[in-house]
Parts: C-alpha cells; sequence; structure tokens
C-alpha cells in the first residue's frame, strides 16, 4: 500500500494515492474522476471547484485531517477576493493533496451532468398564469390632492385594465417613487393572483414600457432528483430544463430513511431544509444562466412532491409521515413568498405555490400527474403510474378515482443495483439477449448504437460504458427472463443450467455478465442475484399496490395503463409487464406519459384555473393507505414472482415467450441457505 | 492639559482625562454620567453597557483610534460567550481606557432614563382587537379519509366558533404537529383578521387551553421620541409604557434635516431604518421585561407616524417628502408582518397595522389625533394642535374637517434652547415670575415643591436643577412677557428698563436668570434672546398653520382647542396664549389632550371598528399644504409678536396683564445689528 496520501472523490467513489502537492484537478483527471475545467489549471475559469471534507469517514475509511490540503495560495485567494467562492470550496486546480482527503465534485463542476430524464413534456396549456403584466400611465401626485404614489397607480391599473385591490410588499414600495419618475408617470407592472386570491399583488415594476419576460420555475422535488422546468409566462415553452440529484440523499436515500434521519438526529430536518432549498437557490441559477435571463425575471415557483419532501422542503418535521396514521400537517394548496422559504434568487417577492397533497404518503407530485393524466376524464379503467423511488398510483375513469402510493425504493432508479448508476452518459439504458445463444446486446445513453454494432466503440470512446442505468436493469431483468436465464422466481442459472459461461458463479449464487470492460481497465458489468431480488421488492410493491386499487373498485383487470415519472418514458412496455410491473393489458394500451407530476407541475404554473381543477380533484379522490390494508402485504408476496404466482398474464404470454424453467436444486437459494443455517 | 486620555460621553457631552486602565464605568461616576451598575462592576449584571465610538470627531475634537479601549478581558469575554452583547457594546466596568475614546450611554444603561411625558390616557375604548385567542378540539387524524391537521383544525374552527377561512405562517406550520399531540388533540389558537382581511390568520397555537395573556404595542413614533403603550388585548390595560428617544436625532435633529441626510449620504435611509427598528427592538424587550411578560406574547403592534417617520420605519427612501409636490409612496393603511419591518423581538408571527397618512405633510399620527379627538363628531368649530418637533393641525366640526401640518422644530420640546433639557428629573416645568419683584419661582420634574418654598432643596438633592424643559420654556417666556420683562416684539429688557438685576447683560442682548447654581457646581439657568427667538419662530409656525385652516374655513375665530402631543398635557392653556401659540378662545374651552397620537394608536389597536372609522376619516378630510399656500409667509410674520401683531386676542386681555412695554432701543436689536453690518 502506497505512503502517499489517500484522496477519496465523492459522489463517484473513486479513490487513489497521490503525492504531496499534487493538485485535486490532476489527481481527478488520473482517476478518471468528471471534474470540469475550462482554463486548464490556471486558477480563471473556476470549473473545478471542488469542496473537501474533514472528519472522519469510516464508510470510506478514511479520516481527513486539517492542513490535508494546501494553504491558500495568491491565485486562489485573488478568484476569491474579486469572483468570489461559495464557503467550503477550493478551486481544484490550486488546492494540493496534503494528506488523505475526501473531495466532493458539486453536480456544477462536472462536465457529463447527469442527464435527469424528467424532459417536460409538449403538452398543450392554455395559458392563464397567475403572473401577468401590464403597462400603465400614472397621473402625477397633487398637493392639493394629495394621494400616495401605490394608490395612483390603482387608480390607473382600475382605470386602464379594470384590476382592482392591489397590494404591494415591500421590495416594491421601496422602488416604487424612482421607478415612476425615471418612467415619467408610466410603468410596467407585474402583477399576481392565485386561484384563492382576493388582491392582485405587485411583484415588480419597471419604468416606461418594459418587455422583460417573465418567467416561473416547474419544479418536480423528487426523493432521489430535483427537476426543474423554466418557462415564459407568455406562452409557456419551457426554455431551460435541469435536473441535480436531491442533496438529501446524503441523509437516507429513500423517504423513510430520511424521516428516521430526523428521529435520530435532533435538527436533522432543519439540515435536510437547508440542503434542499440551497439547491434549489443553485437550480435556480443555473436555469436562469442556461437561458440567459436574470434570476429577477424569475417570478413563481410552483412545486410538487410527495409528503415528505413536501414538509422538508417547508421546513415542517416530517416525523409525522413516518408513522401511522401519518398525518400531514396540512394537505391544502399552498401560496407563500419565496422568503417563506429561503429562495433567495428568484425576484424578492416572487411567489410559491405548492400543489395539494392527496394523502399522508400520497403526494402533491400524485396530484400534479392527476391533473397532467386526468383519469378523472377518462372512459376506460386506466391505471396510472408514477414510478420513483415512490410510486404513485391512480386508478379510475369517469365513475371515480382511487390513489396510494407504495414505497418501491430506489431500485427502479439504478440505486440498489451492483452496476446501477445514475442515468448518465455511459448508463446501459437498452438491453437484447439473444433466446439461443444468450448473448446479450445493448445501448448505452449518448449513443444510439447497439453494442454489437459497427461503430460502437467509436461512438462510447468519450463515455465508456460505465454501469446499468434504472430503465437498463428494467430491460436486463426481463431479458434474462424471456432467455431462459431467469426462473419465474427469480434464481438466475448456472452456467450449466443456462448453457452460457456468462452465468458465472458468485458466492452461492450466480450473475449473468452483460459487458466485461476489464481488458480495458474499465468495470466488469453484471446482474447479480441481489439485483434480482432488489428488482423483485420493487415491483413487487408497486404491483401490489396497483391490485389493492383494484380490489377496492372490485376488479381483476384495467383496461389502459399510463407510465410516468421520472423514467417512465424509457421503460419498454413488454419488459415491464414480463417483470410483472403493471398487469395484463394489451401492449398498445401501455402509454407512456413522461414526467406528468412536471407536467402537471407546469400547467398549474401557466394556468389558475388548473389549480382551482387540481383542488377539486384532490378533494374528490379516494384516498387508499397500502401500509394498513392486509390486503397489501398477501398481494406483495404474489407479485414477488416473476411476472406474477397466481395472476395469469394471458395477454402478455401470447406475445413474449416466458420458458417455464426453474433452477431452484436442493431446495433452491433461499431453503439451501436456511437449511444450512440450521444445520 | 492633562497627558492623560481624553475620555467623551455622549448623550451627555461630559468629557475628561483619565489615567490608562481606568475603568468606563468609574471614569463615568467621576464625571457624574448616569451610567448604571447593579453588580458593583464585577461583570455580571451588565447594566452598565456603554458603545465606544472611534474616528475622527471634530465636534468634540477627538480621535478614537482602535485600541482606545481595553482588550476583553476573561470576565467580559464569560458574559458575552454565556449571555450575549449587542454588537460593538462593551462592559463600562470592565473595559479600560487606553487612548482619547468617545463613549455613548445608551438608554437602557441610564438609570434616570428620560421621563417622555406621552402617558396614554385612560380613555376608555369598546375592544374590538384584530387578535383573540380560541379553544378548540381537534378532531384525531384518521387513515382512512386523511387531512391535514391543519385542515382539521380549520373544521374545528369552523364547528366550534363559526370562524372560516383560516391560514397560517411557517412559524405556525412547523409547530402545529408537536402542539396539537401534546395537547391530546386540545390547543389554544391566536387569530388575527384585520379590517380589510378576508382571513384569520393563525398567528400561534398552544397545547391545551392556554390562558397566555396577548398583547399589543402602541406605538407613536415621533421624529424626537418613540412612545410605546404595551396593551392587554383583552382589555386595553396599558400594563407597561416607555418613551425613548428617538436614536435617528443624530442624523438630524428635525425631519427636513434627516431627509437633508439622506439626499447628502447614499445610504442613510437604510441608515435610520435600522436605527429605528434596532431601538423598537429594544423597546418591545424593555416592556415585555416590565411587564413580565414574554416578547413573543405581543402579537400586533400599531404604528402611528409623520410622513417621514412613515417611510423611514418602512425602508422607503423619504426625499420626495423633501420636495413638492411631497409625494407619498403609499398614503393607505398598511397591513404587515414583522418580519417586513425585521421586528424580530415580538411573537415570529405578528402583525404590524400602520395608520394611513393624510398627505405629505400629514401623517398617520395626525390621523390618530383625528380618530381620538374625532373633531367630525364635534358641533363646536374645534382646533386641535398636536405639538411635537412638527405641529399637526386639525380644525373642524360635523361639517368639515381640514387637516395641515406646521414645521415648527423642536423648541417646544426643550431643544435648540440654551438651558433647554429633555422632559427627565431635574428639569424646571412651571415657573412663575411676579409681576412687582420680578423674581421668579420653579418647580422641577420629580417634586411638587416650589422652589421658594421650604423642604424644596431636600426634595431636589438627588436630581439637582439641570435645565428647563419644553413646557417650562414656554411658560417662562409667558410668565416674562406678562411681568413686563419681554416686549411685544419679544425683545428682554435690560436691567435698567425692567428694574431686576436678574436681567443681565448677554452680548448686545440680554438674559433672564432663573436659577443659579453655580454657587454649588450647578448650571447657571437663563432665558437668553435667542431662546426667545426660538419660541417665536417655533410659535408663529404653529398660528400660521391653525390660521390658514382658519381662512380656508372662512372664520377668523375657533370655538374649542384641544391641545395634544409629547407635552400637550402640560401646557398651561393660559401660558400658551399667551406666548400666541394658539386662537384665542376662552381658557375653559382650552382642554388638553394627551397623547392623542399615541390614544389613536391604542384605539386602532384595540379595534379594528376604528381602523375602519379612520379610513373613512383619513378620506374625507380636506388637506392643507402650508409649504405653497402664500398666505402661511404672512400669517406667519404677523405670529411673531407676543401675542400676535395683529389679532386682537381680547379674551386673552381681559384675563391676563400684557404690559405694553417696548425695549427697542436705537432701532432695537435686530435692527441694529443690521446697521452695523452695512456700516
Amino acid at each position: 500500500m502506497s505512503n502517499d496520501p489517500l484522496v477519496v472523490f465523492t459522489p463517484s467513489g473513486k479513490r487513489g494515492n497521490f503525492p504531496a502537492g499534487t493538485p485535486i484537478l490532476t489527481a481527478a483527471r488520473q482517476l478518471g474522476v468528471d471534474l470540469d475545467s475550462v482554463c486548464g489549471g490556471r486558477g480563471i475559469c473556476s470549473k473545478c471547484q471542488i469542496t473537501p471534507s474533514y472528519g472522519e469517514f469510516s464508510k470510506h475509511g478514511v479520516t481527513a485531517k486539517e492542513g490535508a490540503l494546501s494553504e491558500w495560495n495568491s491565485v486562489e485567494q485573488r478568484y476569491k477576493d474579486k469572483r468570489g467562492l461559495i464557503d467550503g470550496r477550493r478551486l481544484g486546480c490550486q488546492a494540493t493533496v496534503q494528506g488523505d482527503i475526501v473531495i466532493d465534485v458539486p453536480p456544477e463542476s462536472q462536465v457529463h451532468r447527469q442527464v435527469v430524464r424528467k424532459a417536460a413534456s409538449a403538452r398543450a396549456m392554455i395559458m392563464d398564469p397567475a403572473v401577468r403584466s401590464y403597462y400603465v400611465e400614472v397621473a402625477e401626485p397633487d398637493m392639493h390632492t394629495p394621494t400616495g404614489d401605490l394608490e395612483r397607480l390603482g387608480i390607473a391599473l382600475k382605470e386602464q385594465w379594470d384590476i382592482e385591490d392591489i397590494t404591494a410588499g415591500m421590495s416594491v414600495l421601496r422602488k416604487l417613487q424612482p421607478v415612476l419618475r425615471k418612467g415619467k408617470w408610466t410603468c410596467t407592472v407585474v402583477l399576481h393572483k392565485g386561484h384563492q386570491e382576493t388582491v392582485h399583488r405587485i411583484l415588480d415594476i419597471y419604468p416606461g414600457f418594459d418587455e422583460t419576460r417573465l418567467y416561473g420555475l416547474a419544479i418536480d422535488l423528487g426523493s432521489t432528483t430535483i427537476a426543474a422546468h423554466l418557462t415564459d409566462l407568455r406562452n409557456g415553452a419551457v426554455v431551460a430544463s435541469s435536473g441535480i440529484m436531491n442533496p438529501q440523499i446524503r441523509f437516507g436515500e429513500d423517504l423513510m430513511s430520511r424521516v428516521s434521519y430526523v428521529m435520530m438526529n435532533p435538527g436533522g430536518d432543519i439540515e435536510m431544509t437547508n440542503a434542499v432549498r440551497t439547491a434549489l437557490n443553485a437550480l435556480t441559477d443555473t436555469l436562469s444562466a442556461e437561458a440567459e435571463i436574470q434570476p429577477s425575471q424569475i417570478m413563481e415557483a410552483v412545486f410538487v412532491c410527495n409528503p415528505v419532501m413536501h414538509h422538508l422542503l417547508l421546513g415542517i418535521d416530517p416525523v409525522e409521515l413516518g408513522q401511522a396514521p401519518f398525518a400531514l400537517a396540512t394537505s391544502k394548496s399552498l401560496s407563500l413568498h419565496v422568503g417563506d422559504l429561503d429562495l433567495t434568487s428568484m425576484n424578492p417577492a416572487a411567489r410559491v405555490f405548492i400543489l395539494p397533497c392527496i394523502a399522508g404518503h400520497v403526494g402533491a407530485d400524485a396530484a400534479a400527474v392527476a391533473l397532467s393524466e386526468a383519469p378523472y376524464d377518462q372512459d376506460e379503467l386506466t391505471l396510472v403510474v408514477d414510478v420513483g423511488t415512490n410510486a404513485e398510483i391512480l386508478l379510475g375513469n369517469k365513475t371515480q378515482v382511487l390513489a396510494c402510493s407504495s414505497p418501491t425504493g430506489p431500485a427502479f432508479e439504478g440505486a440498489q443495483i451492483s452496476s446501477g448508476q445514475r442515468a448518465a452518459p455511459g448508463a446501459i439504458e437498452r438491453i437484447e439477449i439473444d433466446p439461443t445463444t444468450k448473448e446479450p446486446r445493448f445501448q448505452v445513453i449518448g449513443s444510439d448504437i447497439w453494442s454489437n454494432d459497427e461503430g460502437f466503440d467509436a461512438a462510447i470512446a468519450t463515455t465508456g460504458v460505465t454501469g446499468i442505468c434504472g430503465s437498463g436493469i428494467i430491460e436486463a431483468v426481463a431479458e434474462m427472463r424471456m432467455a431462459g436465464l431467469l426462473d419465474p422466481k427469480g434464481l438466475i442459472g448456472s452456467p450449466e443450467q443456462t448453457g452460457t459461461p456468462r452465468c458465472i458463479p458468485d458466492g452461492r449464487t450466480h450473475s449473468y455478465v452483460i459487458h466485461d470492460g476489464t481488458a480495458d481497465g474499465g468495470p466488469l458489468i453484471t446482474v447479480t442475484q441481489g439485483d434480482i431480488r432488489a428488482i423483485q421488492l420493487a415491483k413487487s410493491a408497486l404491483y401490489a399496490g396497483a391490485r389493492l386499487l383494484m380490489d377496492e373498485m372490485g376488479t381483476d383487470t384495467v383496461e389502459r395503463v399510463v407510465l410516468a415519472g421520472a423514467f417512465g418514458a424509457h421503460i419498454s412496455p413488454k419488459h415491464a409487464m414480463v417483470l410483472g410491473m403493471i398487469p395484463d393489458v394489451p401492449l398498445d394500451k401501455v402509454t407512456s406519459a413522461g414526467n406528468a407530476a412536471g407536467t402537471g407541475a407546469r400547467m398549474a404554473l401557466c394556468s389558475v384555473d388548473a389549480r382551482t381543477s387540481i383542488e377539486k380533484t384532490v378533494r374528490d379522490i379516494t384516498k387508499v393507505e397500502t401500509a394498513i390494508e392486509p390486503k397489501f402485504q398477501e398481494h406483495f408476496v404474489n407479485a414477488n414472482a416473476i411476472p406474477h404466482a397466481t395472476d395469469p398474464f394471458s395477454i402478455l404470454r401470447s406475445i413474449a415467450p416466458l420458458p417455464d424453467v426453474s433452477f431452484n436444486t436442493g431446495g433452491g437459494e433461499d431453503g439451501g441457505r436456511r437449511r444450512r443455517r440450521r444445520g
């Protein structure tokens, strides 16, 4: 083992020993860590900003002491003095290794930032935004009939636009007088009036006729990712979209582990609230820069999120959501000021609208999906599944709509999977396995070329093949089942049972090799028995939730399935059905809604009418609580098989091969293990 | 001259040289500076907090360099760490002199704090406050019909109190869930609903039945003093009153000099806004401590103030108020959150109500006087005069009410007077001059014994005779006029002309000696020719304003005069009339309204109905702008004489001697000076 200091990079986990004095940027490049630089290490571009972490990191086996990085040199200090650096940040090209250290690469310092595939759909929306601007000519003050400037502005709005009842916050009152005089008693005012508000609130005021466009942010605040669409409030056009990881992940990957974190760590809710608000401010800045607008042009933000994210965004301790009866602090929609949430990047008077929550486990994100997919407008009995770390499930038609949520965990998003990774360039997203040869071929994000086609190596030269993303793992497991490599119980066969050397022994179980990059120093990408179990748990929870709603509805079948959510658009319906994620319906009845929650957020951003509509919908929805339904457990167990232990899936069987194999020898993997323990 | 460091104390101006190492508290005691201490200099009580000022003080002839005070010692540091000290503050008993320094003694470190005589009147008010508390029993959450805790609380309020449409800010949402559980689903909620608000806002919530009393602050924010009445919102009782100097005084004594300060110093408005807000927070703490309540029990603050104070409180640049057409940013009443004004001491959800302004020169304080004195309800033509640094003048009856303001300056408050001082113990507040002997006798604040009566010296032993306060100077000038020491033009006679050695030469003019304490090391208290001129300017402005309203009304007489304001209760009607401050009416028609602005503030605090009423009144009042009325100047010049050059004041003459003396020899003081200059 080297005596040189150890450098561990997060989030990649890449690590290596480097001689003291090695710049962090150099170390990152040598390890293949994704750290940006434009100026070539001259301390000018600041793209290589990193955050060193000090303390004991048992997870990484590192203790980082003070002095593990070099002192600030003149280049770095000058940059900080002139341009500023976020507290705790260093320039990777200037700071050098002096001792063992953990280095976090923030998202904005990564070249290949995550492509969160929550792209906003192009769904047409009737524009009816809460925020509009108006040009007005205001009467000059008259000593003989003295009135305030605000009052004369109010009279002008009434006379010229028939708008009554205006109010203004301090940020507007402070600039009102100079603006009116600069504009020679003409101005453009930005007004806000939500669906439940009785007055028009002046958010901003510009001198004269001002064509500054107004923007809004539609934000889908997920447990794992935060997706935001910067939207032109004139026409609803999305001018920039961006997704970042929810920084709360470091407190726990799924909702319940975050709630636990709060229970175990007093003040943990405040930490998480601060983390997500800081991230939202950074995201606002990023989107504004991308669209080349000023953040102060952003006048409203609309949030959809699950209940735990909802409470943590608002700064409310989510502990009640972690235990029956799962009571929300508030379930109604909320109209707030950005200051209430410390969202400091937008216009200082900007407003926040948060969609209502349906129940303690069914949040504003499900409400947004309901708004977007409108099951209450359907003739066919429609199942809407929003697949994320937590799945939101809606079932209904014009007669009735039911809703529940189910704790699928993050496996569908590539987490808890041995070769799993975020949906980023280099990740395997599509897989096919030849049922005869048992050989796989795949595509990675960033290229449309299959791995067995010409030009693949060239196409992926810059990214490499780095892992499997969420939609990739679903296809992989389903293809393995169709190719006879996996039996209905979820056991991977041995090389002998499957006839392929790609099924390799892995402890007492087997793994299937999808890609072996080790010859070139790359990873060995396999699907392990553990991966299969993780996917089985996730899909069983999803199916059991849907089945529970079908019970409540008194039906064994649905007529239509809509896949929504972070990667809904990327799931192949056939593969999802082979896996038994969703009920058995004709393939052409399975459609993708893209990021329906995000779409719902955009609809609410662009239309106060949509806000009224969703309030009514949420009131009318029948809420089903999976956690207390005894049948949920039974449905969950039956859904563990692939595709299902008891439901026939006859439509699926007519179109996809589901070989009747069984690899359970001598009591099977689980049984065998259990016996050995007892012996 | 001593080589020891020089210590200058403000606001007293006392100064002395002290050996390096002398504690500030010791220096203060030796100089007789009023600096409190309870623990005897052991760094425990913190009563002796002082604020050192560094820099060049040409006014004091001192340059205070860094290091002029000792480093923090362990006692001082421990106090700061444990209990906290306001930034910039030191403990006077621990910090020692090391170099020349200016030391400010903040009001709360003074034993003999100013007695601002804005005592709240006992006027009965119909209680109809915006803030009330309600006990409710809330349904427990039910997983089968999930709703938020806030929504179930809303249902309970509807069912149990018939209150609909509730909302809650973040401070309440954050504590809602634990409070409901702690109270076993019973709670006491504090609701606020102003006269223009459509929803009830939950300001706070306590578990179970909570008898915590709720309080409000009625604040009269004057140019010179800030008077606040801590009021029990159940019954309107004032539980504590306090007055402090407006710290903005250091930026300018009167309104226009503060506006000038902003014009000359970019950011000066922010400095003044911060100064007054900091003072308000300290005042809130002081009053709470005095009444032995928690500041978080204060749920609403109502402000009355003149337009410049209004804008500076709100953080609005008052520059437009300093020039025609004197446009207000907003003239309507304002309902705000304490956070909008950085009022951090009260309940975090507390509300602020600011009364409407009448015009650019006639503020919410005049509106409050109108609310309190209700001239629109009078049969008799009533003149209401609120005497402060700026005088607010109302004239009217059931037919019509007119309003204006007049820039009297601070002379009536004892400022700009040679022996003038604030109304504090030791100040002369009443004076009589024997018309035959020309000998004066007086009373000082803190004692009822006349200076020529037995026991006077003992009674004033602790305070001494220190100066003349505002009401004292008015009596002094009027008594001098009645005793024939002062002629109608305002000239003080010589010893020969008046026959008393108390008229002493003072340059080319004369001064009248009221009290000579120099034998005991005390002050020589005189009324100088300059003092007379200052009072003449102030009273002329006041009378001219009243006369202008009488012109507008088409009358030469009024039927009733109400004296309101900081020291209205202390002005003798007869003396005010001798001075010609107010029009000639029978003495029994002159009444004192005490602090009518403060009373108006209390009425608005205790009654939303009063808020509705004042909005209507302000709309209906006819505003008169003195600054642009050509006749104002003519009225001002005629009012310079004592009592008046042209108005007969025949009622006054029938009851008070106004000797027809003239001390203008050889062209008089002014004429003489003018000739000399020309020569």
